[in-house]
């Protein structure tokens, strides 16, 4: 297979992906953005989350930077701004919050910067990191120590409805969607029906 | 925070999420089938896919059979079987194929089952495996050794189409969603505006 046709074609192959903004701050205060397709849920108790960072790839400051400072933000797209997302995938010297027009806003609780046009907002503490011998591909987990989003958005049993807040989806290197809910359904039981 | 509250909370805060049936068999021949929402990207060459799976959950079938035989198939979730795919989350004693619905088929490949119901199905061998340190969750990292889809799918540059193929995506621990294309942009360059 011609190199990137098997891009393409294998970074499809998992299914629809989140995306995500990371926000870091290297020590000397440039910040950083990135847009993320392989975060995803660790754990609830402690409530975790990981993501794949390739060495060589654009958001190799995105893993400096969460190294030396310990912090990094997850922030969610919005239809209004997924070009402008996409965007901080190219090689910027600037800071990409800048360079492609979005806004860095800050907690007391970490130095990491957020999106404020995102609506769903997660602070993080690095944890721990683990390279992949075949790819050198770096696994990094975080602990949820802030999460900012409408109360609104959010169900009597803790569930966040992220597709009310306007979360987008993406598939392959370049695909991006929205979403329509099918259903919520129950906790499954051998006794009850599949169908 | 009550402890289902938290689950269903933190379950949401990545995105939207992946979701695909999960198949391995026993080395005595008995089929299992699970559902997983944290099947992710790896690297395109080789060709790698990953996926969490925790110890103490329902897919540790899944784990002991693809480190016993080697191998596990990745099949994408149809809005027409989203409901018998959550059901193989229900702690089955027999094969979850046959107590939810789902049919088996197999390729000349390796020994793992495909479900005949999805339009994406992908053979893996598995490659190596990491425990988080801080929650024992286990990443598997498996290569891609078999890619079975509609060729009427792939774009001319590789591109899957993974809506035009049916897959759906899912939210928490329970939310499923169709998609709807916003579009894909173009490789991002520094020199091209982000609007």
């Amino acid at each position: 297979m011609e190199k990137q046709f098997r891009t393409n074609l294998i970074n499809s192959l998992s299914g629809f992906k989140s995306v995500n903004l990371v926000g870091t701050v290297n020590p000397g205060g440039l910040t950083n953005l990135a847009v993320f397709s392989q975060v995803f849920h660790v754990g609830a108790n402690p409530p975790l989350m990981g993501m794949l960072v390739r060495p060589d790839s654009v958001p190799r400051h995105t893993l400096s930077n969460l190294l030396e400072t310990g912090y990094f933000t997850i922030n969610n797209i919005l239809p209004e701004f997924y070009q402008a997302a996409h965007q901080t995938s190219a090689r910027y010297e600037v800071s990409e919050f800048e360079a492609c027009g979005l806004t860095a806003v800050y907690s007391t609780v970490h130095p990491a910067p957020y999106v404020a046009e995102s609506s769903v907002k997660i602070g993080l503490q690095f944890v721990e990191k683990h390279t992949l011998t075949i790819n050198n591909t770096i696994l990094v987990v975080g602990q949820v120590i802030e999460i900012l989003c409408p109360t609104a958005c959010i169900a009597s049993d803790g569930y966040l409805d992220i597709e009310k807040a306007g979360s987008i989806t993406c598939s392959g290197l370049d695909g991006y969607h929205t979403t329509q809910r099918l259903s919520r359904l129950p906790y499954a039981k051998p006794d009850t029906s599949a169908k």
